[in-house]
């Protein structure tokens, strides 16, 4: 990877939908759910293979300080892009180019949510160099774009334009469109020229600024009033007030689809969001019965199947305590100590509804 | 019900079926698998409602005794039969006829086991009524036959005469059979000849002491000791040392199988010998989805089922541990707080398999 190429890895997001092992106050990012890693840490590490672990940034809400650093033993408290209060990604990306712009003035900065999987390193590596020089030559905006697999309508998709290539691996992007229903999906996906959205950004920091600047004034008037404060000794007070009066707005909705300077770099990186306990349980590789396990090890040694298949036991409570399937198909089985989940693959959406209700019982000790 | 009756509740099986609730120390007839009392008290209670709770013995193993102790807050220590060492139902009957021929010579004594359900209280209480006239007013050896509802192959059949009756409600016994194959299951229950055989007998304890000596001269040997020893200072010595010496057999080998004088009361008051998680599930009220719960009210409480129907489940763990169901149906699951069983509903005779694989793991902890 070339110089001056700096990576934030976006750790704030929160949510329920790996109930019962993530929590309010344990949100995905910070679990194993593939592989023996937490989430974050594989994107960490990822990063750290690019470009040297000295050039890596987390940005993360204040209450999950603690557990970024502890997910990440020996990584540098200075490079952690603390975020005062929840505002979604717009107001995160821009207060990590001020924070960048700091480091270094000419940088490509490459952004990564915390929480997503990929299973082909190389392509992604290589799909990374291209973004970051297609970033590094111009004005552009480059995201990754996910080849499409299947008619996804869990995915935002982005088209890109007919004609030829907007530089080396990239194409340019005529537009972003929202969570598309199946039979669009069907179409999208038949015709070549929708890729799925990432989440995955490469820009110079200057880039980012300008377009913000441009697509979004309310948010580049309080980051003005952040970027003077830097360095002064108001500076947290400041950042944290300015912060919390930002609009609350994804990048892709204050940015990305109002630009015209967006390029895409199509990769088929084997990606996933992992947003569900379906899809967790689809990243891991079965046993000859179609069985898979994930969690503390520990734990998944005292698992017990009798005639059971294609089942998916995550298991996170006790170490010593045996889980048995007998004769049981197709199913999901999550015990987190403090509480348990058995869930027909396929429908863990419905896992949300299992918060809810607990919500409504006042269990919040284990929401 | 008559003077002169004395129950004798055998509580001293053990098992593992029940895994993982029923444990080797902690066997089924202390569990209360099938409304909120155990099985144990259950029979206890409902001998005790016939005949008066003075008139209600317990026999059970040494290393039970605490246990049954717990069962029944108040029962008088002094009777407490106590089975040295585990020799199955015919030394157990042999002892506790021994016990009560102190009591009341003429006694009709009651044998009941200690881990069965009867639904129809008034039809048991009533066949009881019968088989106690009917031991009282000869020799014969008195059982309850359960007409049988379907052709079930679990069970023992015991096959009446043709003929008159043997006196009021009673037939006399052509013989007993061991558990059929299904087709042969078939033909018994279509002759309407053959009725399960419950394990719930009555007798005079002369009557089935002279039969022990007929029919198990072994046995009878070992018992003469023991009556001899009875009230002397080495009373305990010598019952522990004879007892472990006689043959480990069941009453219906060693006597019921071996003499003519076998009456049958036929009744069906709804029996069922929870012999499996299906049979338990099977005795539970159901939700209008079909789904039934059991165990521990305060754990009981914390289940939430999402699109789940026909699912049994017995919550026995932490009270504040939630169980959450989402998208499931036909399943039995069972925390034990330890341990925790997820199981196709009619496979749960194969909850073995997994106490055989716990076995070879070493993990007796569970077991």
């Amino acid at each position: 990877m070339r110089q001056g190429v700096l990576h934030v890895i976006m750790a704030g997001g929160s949510g329920t939908r790996f109930w019962p092992v993530s929590r309010s106050r344990r949100p995905k990012q910070f679990l194993a759910l593939v592989g023996e890693r937490s989430l974050l840490r594989q994107a960490f590490d990822r990063a750290a293979a690019m470009s040297g672990e000295q050039n890596v940034y987390v940005a993360s809400g204040a209450a999950q300080r603690d557990m970024v650093m502890q997910a990440l033993p020996g990584f540098d408290p200075r490079r952690l892009i603390v975020e005062p209060i929840a505002r979604n990604t717009a107001p995160c990306v821009g207060l990590a180019a001020l924070r960048l712009l700091r480091v270094d003035q000419e940088a490509v900065m490459v952004v990564w949510p915390a929480d997503h999987v990929y299973t082909n390193q190389e392509a992604l590596r290589q799909a990374i160099e291209l973004a970051v020089a297609a970033a590094d030559s111009g004005p552009a905006l480059v995201t990754l774009g996910i080849t499409p697999s299947r008619p996804e309508t869990g995915y935002g998709y982005i088209e890109v334009q007919d004609g030829a290539a907007a530089g080396p691996g990239a194409r340019r992007a005529a537009r972003f469109v929202e969570k598309p229903d199946l039979a669009t999906a069907r179409e999208y996906v038949a015709s070549g020229r929708f890729l799925w959205n990432s989440g995955v950004f490469a820009w110079k920091v200057g880039s980012i600024l300008r377009q913000i600047e441009t697509c979004a004034p309310g948010l580049w008037s309080g980051l003005q009033t952040i970027a003077a404060a830097m360095g002064q000794p108001a500076e947290e007070r400041i950042i944290s007030e300015t912060f919390a009066s930002l609009p609350s707005i994804s990048i892709d909705h204050a940015v990305m689809e109002k630009t015209q300077e967006v390029l895409v770099v199509p990769v088929d990186p084997g990606w996933s969001d992992v947003g569900s306990w379906d899809a967790a349980a689809d990243l891991h590789a079965t046993d000859a019965a179609g069985n898979a396990f994930a969690g503390d090890p520990g734990a998944v040694d005292q698992v017990v199947l009798v005639g059971s298949r294609d089942c998916f036991v995550y298991a996170s409570g006790d170490p010593g305590r045996p889980i048995a399937l007998v004769g049981v198909e197709d199913l999901i089985v999550v015990d987190a100590g403090d509480a348990l989940l058995v869930c027909r693959r396929g429908d863990s959406q419905s896992v949300r509804a299992v918060v809810e209700a607990l919500k409504v019982r006042g269990r919040n000790d284990v929401l």
